[in-house]
C-alpha cells in the first residue's frame, strides 16, 4: 500500500477510502464494545463482508480460528472462512485461494510470529493477501503476532528490564505488508520500549511503532494511520539520528542513539508515514 | 549549579572543573572496579576528600551509612562522617553543620525519596549542601532515592506495564539541586519509560532523565553532563512538544505527547543541558 508504485496502482482501481491495514497490539476487546473488531468488520464491508481468518500463528489454530469466526458471524458477515494453514503446502490450497480472491477482509490472529512467517511467507495465498491489501482492495488486520509480521524487518522476540542493547531483541524478516515499519505489540503493557529502541538502532532506515493492547494503528490508503482503542501507539522515528554506536557495540553493550523523534499517540490521533509527522491531534 | 545566578557565583569562586553533581541510577558497583564510586571519590578530592554520607533515605541508615563509610575509608578519604539524620531537628546539628561547611563531597544513599525529602528539605544542613553543590564547591552524589530528589519536581513512585497515563506516576517536590530535571532511576532495569513519559507530560517545561543501574549522569559546572557506567541515560526532552492531552485526560486515560526528542546515551556521551543537545558522542 505505502511503498507501492503508484503507476501500478492507479490504472487498476482508485484507492478505496474504506479499506485499511489494521495493526493491533494484541488483547483487543472481544466481548464488550469490540471497538477494534467492529471497525475491522465495517472496513471489510459490514453485512457484505467476506472474511478470511488466518490462525496459523497459533498452536491451537482451530480454537482461535473458531473464536474469531463466531465473532464475525455474530456481527453479520456474509461469508467467513478459516484458512487453517498448518503446513506450507496449504498455502496453495485452491479453495482457499479462490476465497482470498473474492474476500473483502483478512484477519491474522495472535500466536508466534515466527511460526506465522514460516508457514505463510511467499505462499500464493499470502502473496495475494499482501498484494490485495497494498492495492487497497481488502482490509487486512493482524493482532499480536499478526501485527508483528507487518514490516519487512520483524521482531521475533526479546527481553525487557535492561538497557537497550543488541542482544535484547531478535530481528528477522517479516511479511513486508508495510515494509518501512518495525512493529512491536503488547507494547507498554509488556514494557517493550528498550527492545524497540534496540531494534530501531539496528534499522535506522525504518520507523519503530509500538502498539499497546486493545489499541490499533489503522493505516489508510493515503499513507497515514489513525489510532483506535484504549492505549497508545508509540512512534520511534530515527530519521534524524545523528549517532549510534550500534555497529561497533558488543552484543550486550549499552546502545547510544542520539536525536530520536518520539510520539505518544492515543485514540483519534493521526500520523503521516510519508511526511513522518503528526497530522492532527485526536481531540 | 545550573540555574544559579552567575552574578552570585562568579565573585565567590571560579567554577571548579573537578567538582560535579553525580546522579546515579542505583545499584552502582560497590565491589569490583567501583567506577562510579571511585569517580565520586576523586571528584571529592581523592586522598584529601572529606566526605559526608547522608543515609536518611534508608530505613536502615546505620547499616547503609557504614557500608559507604567503609568503601570511602578503603579508598583513602581523609575524613568521613555519616550524617545519620533521623528526624528533622538533626538537620540543625551543629557538629554535622560544621562538617558540611568543610567537606569536599556529599553522598546521598538509596532508600525512599519521600523519606529523604521529608527529613532534609529546607533544613540548614541540606540548604548548605545544595548551595555548596550549586556553587561548585563540593561534589554531590545521589544514588537511587538520592538521585530521585535532584530535581525540583520529583517522581515519588509509580508503576509500569501500562500505557502512559496520569495515574502511572506520583509527582511531588524534590530538593531542587538541578531544578530543571525530572529524574528517574533503575530506569530500563525496572521498565520505567512509561512512567517517565507520564511525568514529562505533566511538566513539559522540565527535562526527563532516566538513569539505568550502575550508571551515572555526571553534571559539571559548565551545564553539561557526561555518562559514566554500564547502562544508559535516557533523555526525554519535551522542549518541542506540539501537543499533549495531559490537562484534559482522565486519570487513567492514555496520554498523547507529540514531538518529543529522545536521546539514549551511553558511557562517554555528553549532553548540554542549556542547549539541550548532544555535545559529542562518546567514542
Amino acid at each position: 500500500m505505502l511503498q507501492l508504485d503508484t503507476q501500478l496502482l492507479q490504472p487498476r482501481m482508485p484507492q478505496s477510502t474504506t479499506t485499511a491495514v489494521m495493526i493491533i497490539g494484541g488483547a483487543e476487546d472481544k466481548i464488550h464494545g469490540r471497538l477494534i473488531l467492529q471497525t475491522f468488520f465495517q472496513r471489510a464491508g459490514g453485512g457484505d463482508a467476506r472474511i478470511a481468518i488466518i490462525p496459523s500463528a497459533s498452536r491451537e489454530p482451530a480454537v482461535i480460528g473458531s473464536r474469531y469466526h463466531d465473532i464475525f458471524e455474530e456481527m453479520g458477515a456474509k461469508a467467513i472462512e478459516v484458512l487453517d494453514i498448518r503446513e506450507r503446502s496449504h498455502g496453495e490450497d485452491s479453495t482457499w485461494q479462490s476465497f482470498v480472491e473474492d474476500c473483502t477482509g483478512v484477519f491474522m490472529t495472535g500466536g508466534d510470529q515466527l511460526r506465522l512467517y514460516e508457514l505463510l511467507s511467499d505462499t500464493p495465498i499470502m502473496e495475494r493477501v499482501r498484494m490485495r491489501a497494498q492495492l487497497g482492495e481488502i482490509t487486512l488486520a493482524g493482532t499480536s503476532a499478526g501485527a508483528a509480521v507487518m514490516g519487512q524487518q520483524m521482531i521475533a522476540g526479546g527481553g525487557s528490564g535492561e538497557s537497550p542493547n543488541r542482544s535484547l531483541v531478535d530481528m528477522t524478516t517479516g511479511l513486508g505488508i508495510i515494509p518501512e515499519l518495525v512493529v512491536d505489540q503488547h507494547f507498554h503493557n509488556r514494557n517493550r520500549m528498550a527492545r524497540l529502541l534496540s531494534a530501531v538502532a539496528a534499522h535506522t532506515d525504518r520507523l519503530g511503532v509500538g502498539i499497546d493492547e486493545d489499541t490499533c494503528a489503522m493505516f489508510e490508503g493515503n499513507g497515514s494511520f489513525q489510532v483506535i482503542g484504549k492505549g497508545t501507539v508509540t512512534v520511534v522515528d530515527p530519521g534524524a539520528v545523528s549517532y549510534t554506536n550500534y555497529a561497533t557495540a558488543g552484543s550486550t553493550d549499552p546502545i547510544s542513539l542520539h536525536n530520536l523523534r518520539v510520539h505518544i499517540l492515543s485514540h483519534g490521533d493521526r500520523y503521516d508515514l510519508n511526511k513522518r509527522e503528526i497530522v492532527s491531534p485526536g481531540r
